[in-house]
């Protein structure tokens, strides 16, 4: 308890069902209920309470961690109901109390994680046919509303007083920004002048209207509304492909090291230099083949390579981005055999129609997906042992420069990259495109010699040739050019190189999720630090003080 | 000199090119060459020196001037070359000092009518066969090499110092956000890591490293400098087919009249209510039929209504946006007879290929895009003798809202609104969708009932029912309810507003143009408010100071 990690009151995002206080997860053959009972009590830091079923991050954290346990641990379930235990409200966003006592940091990156939970939810309707269904049954306010509109059906009780709302404009001087905005036009195709009203009504729109706009697809007398949803999650059940008699993974907990250091995991090792603000992600490769028949998998479970490293990358990104803010640089190294990544590769590709498979390429796709809108420096070090390799490439392609080092002929075969099929395809960015055509424009010549190069051991010379790396200094020059390009990293305006990394990550070609994380959060971002938001008479400050907020009135 | 307009210092956009203090136009031929020799001592507001070619607002007001004259004065020109009269220097961009002395809102308002003016630069290129030389003869910094980005090709002068260099984030802690991170990627498709290097090297990039990673599109000796650009301006000019022999319309000064109540034109006026932080733009239709011919057309030139309203409007909006910064609400009226309207919609329609009236379509889709993106509420007021007919009708469709009075029977004709084939392509907004098409998500069904009535004279009820207004209050609700709207929307943050509307506006689908305007400015306006540029230790306050920036190293 004495360690620095310790005394640093390090946030994790570990949960699992038997320690949820929010949230309560039932499932019922093809149907899961996934009912929000908010304990106001148990907010994630002190100093406010979690009225009228708001949420933290702490909320947030549960509802990710209930949409993995549907996916690996339930794979009979094919609709999930989104719903309220509490009476007359069903959810009221994110708590305002909250938002006014949190950094600026805490703000964004509070955001960020709850856009990423409801594009999760998109990306499993998306592509494994889990259908999600909205049953709001009360008032659905702000961040609930919106919590919503990430689902693929909205249902609203019609009792005369519960309406849908985004009242953050109005109240509270900042933007509906947990993709509220976007999806309003992009999802539910709101017409702009209705949005215009909805976006600036406080009390919100109720059924009939609702319905008329758009903004739900249903709504239902009290007293049917319970059969209305059964009947309902029941049509978006049978629309699905998830298999109905197999049995789930057990999503056993992580298996983390915490000290002085970093994280340190069995696939994934952080090392942390506070003082130069860098840290070090090595991701391993399998130690031996992985398993690739199907009872196999299925028997690995949660220690099958892929998902184990995906699990375990997707939680050190989390605690680097939650606990390290001013850690600026990530290296991302790779180490191991890349045959057996290759071959783990072919399993991927291979049993791909198996449910565990498919979901395991999910957490891999939405894993990396998340790792590109992460707001720090990404380099990528091709070294002597290093295995990038198929799936293990995809982190030289989501960096912001590649170094590869150039060895003598001899060595040569000590520091390779190799691609796979897995990467053409299989794991998009959120702009929709995997990152090698995003790479190259979706130009055919470069994507062609790509794929020409398939299962073929690259050295420098070669990587270089088709692009894949940024450089390739010789054994001579490595130390001074890395040293070079971390200090001139380090020495930058870390708000200028979000702002910089975020646009020239995300090239042509937009989708609701870049509109989102691009657009919307950018604009919000900006928002959250106005005086009109957050000064000593900002709207967000004076919530619930009795005042009212206190405007400059110029336009910007 | 005493009226409270002198006493406000406003600020005009009026300059021709016997005024430039900075730019120089010359036309020979098919090919007029701009020349930015920039007069230091005339910055458009106290306090900094214009050194090494670098620019202000005043500066950019006379190259946007330069090109409406390309435009319309000199028909006869295809291609314009962009070049610098100074010595081993093309342009060093934005002037640091006058940023760094310049209001939050000032900043951001410049950076908006220097993308817009950049945006109508490609608009030239696109539409009106006008190709964008940039000969650059000399270092190409910062907002220099955006200028240049905003060409169709670009040439370097390869004489062992010069370079093109973005250096904003390395020496300024912001973004170069005048386009160029997005241009970089979307329109020159530069490698996404080359880009981050480049975008983080002070000293930039030399010729032919610059031309392999598509930085420029070519370089020459200095001896030859001259020689190929103008052959490549020869040949882009071959590509166009404006006419060779027309003779140019004088773009005649523009007859404003300002006083304490507004601003005032023959065919807009703009009435501000200060303490209703709300001003009315009425756009007045043409009080007698439009020319029809060529011959007349071009012989009424810069007084053929259709111009002429243009040019007012589009100096209404700039001179609202500059001097009236608390005025957050525009309210567009119209007034005058539809028939006129349509008759000048016809013209437009039937002329178009004439390349006087093709400028003028242009005009008008530059002026309507330039009120899109204006960070004002607009609310559309169709009332007794509106006239939101055809083009202006794309007013009602631009605006936020759109109320509509809705008349008894006996008086409907007092007030309608009536669609015509303008509105169904020829304005596309900078997400490059017309109006309507954005409104309706490209729906055919509400688009093949608008495309059924163009024509017919809509009254409220009918005006509703095709979703082309968002109310229709009668005339006992209209006054209370219209004041509600206003009062309202004063109400609230302007922040909000701003981050809500420009959301709300541009729903699906992003253009090049839409990215610079949503990803980028929301970004750099972000970073032009964070303590790491503009607090007392920011990278943008100490430039030139000998002191180094200090960060708050936490990303964010």
């Amino acid at each position: 308890m004495n360690s620095p990690a310790a005394l640093r009151q390090i946030i994790t995002y570990d949960t699992q069902p038997d320690h949820y206080c929010h949230w309560n997860l039932a499932c019922d053959g093809a149907i899961a209920t996934l009912t929000l009972n908010i304990n106001e009590d148990a907010g994630i830091k002190p100093g406010y309470k979690l009225k009228l079923n708001s949420y933290d991050l702490g909320v947030d954290m549960e509802l990710h961690d209930a949409l993995q346990r549907v996916r690996f641990e339930h794979p009979e379930v094919r609709s999930v109901v989104v719903t309220s235990g509490k009476d007359r409200i069903f959810c009221s966003g994110a708590n305002i109390f909250m938002l006014g006592l949190s950094t600026h940091a805490w703000k964004v990156n509070f955001c960020k994680f709850t856009n990423e939970t409801r594009n999760g939810i998109e990306d499993s309707s998306r592509y494994s046919g889990l259908k999600f269904l909205a049953a709001c049954n009360g008032t659905t306010a702000g961040g609930g509303y919106e919590l919503a509109l990430a689902c693929d059906e909205i249902i609203l009780v019609d009792d005369r007083s519960s309406a849908v709302s985004l009242p953050e404009v109005p109240l509270l001087g900042v933007l509906p920004g947990t993709g509220g905005l976007t999806r309003v036009t992009d999802k539910r195709r709101v017409r702009r002048d209705h949005a215009d009203i909805f976006c600036t009504l406080t009390e919100g729109i109720r059924a009939q209207r609702a319905k008329e706009w758009r903004l739900i697809d249903d709504f239902a007398k009290p007293q049917v509304f319970a059969e209305k949803v059964k009947q309902r999650a029941t049509e978006l059940a049978a629309q699905s492909d998830r298999p109905a008699d197999a049995k789930g993974i057990a999503l056993t907990p992580l298996k983390r090291v915490t000290d002085a250091a970093g994280y340190h995991y069995e696939t994934v090792d952080v090392a942390i230099d506070r003082a130069a603000r860098r840290a070090t992600l090595t991701v391993k490769a399998p130690t031996a083949a992985v398993q690739s028949d199907i009872a196999q998998i299925v028997a690995a479970g949660a220690n099958w390579w892929p998902l184990q490293m995906a699990r375990e990358l997707d939680d050190a990104i989390l605690m680097l981005r939650t606990n390290d803010l001013e850690v600026g640089t990530w290296v991302l190294k790779t180490s191991g055999d890349a045959a057996h990544v290759l071959a783990a590769d072919a399993v991927l590709d291979q049993q791909r129609k198996h449910w565990f498979v498919r979901e395991t390429i999910g957490m891999l796709r939405r894993t990396l997906a998340r790792l590109d809108v992460t707001s720090r420096t990404l380099i990528a070090l091709v070294e002597r042992g290093s295995c990038f390799a198929g799936t293990m490439a995809e982190l030289l392609f989501a960096a912001d420069r590649g170094y590869m080092l150039a060895l003598p002929d001899a060595a040569a075969e000590e520091g390779r990259v190799t691609l796979s099929a897995m990467n053409f395809g299989d794991y998009p960015m959120v702009n929709g495109r995997y990152r090698l055509a995003a790479r190259f424009y979706e130009e055919d010549a470069p994507l062609a010699a790509a794929r020409a190069a398939i299962g073929k051991p690259l050295d420098a010379a070669a990587a270089l040739e088709l692009g894949l790396v940024t450089a390739t200094p010789d054994d001579l020059d490595w130390d001074d050019e890395i040293r070079i390009v971390f200090e001139e990293r380090a020495s930058l305006s870390p708000d200028a190189l979000t702002g910089m990394e975020a646009n020239l990550r995300f090239g042509p070609g937009e989708t609701m999720e870049t509109r989102v994380f691009g657009r919307l959060s950018a604009w919000q971002n900006w928002i959250f630090i106005r005086p009109n938001a957050v000064g000593e008479g900002g709207a967000l400050k004076v919530f619930g003080s009795g005042n009212k907020a206190k405007f400059n009135w110029e336009r910007v």
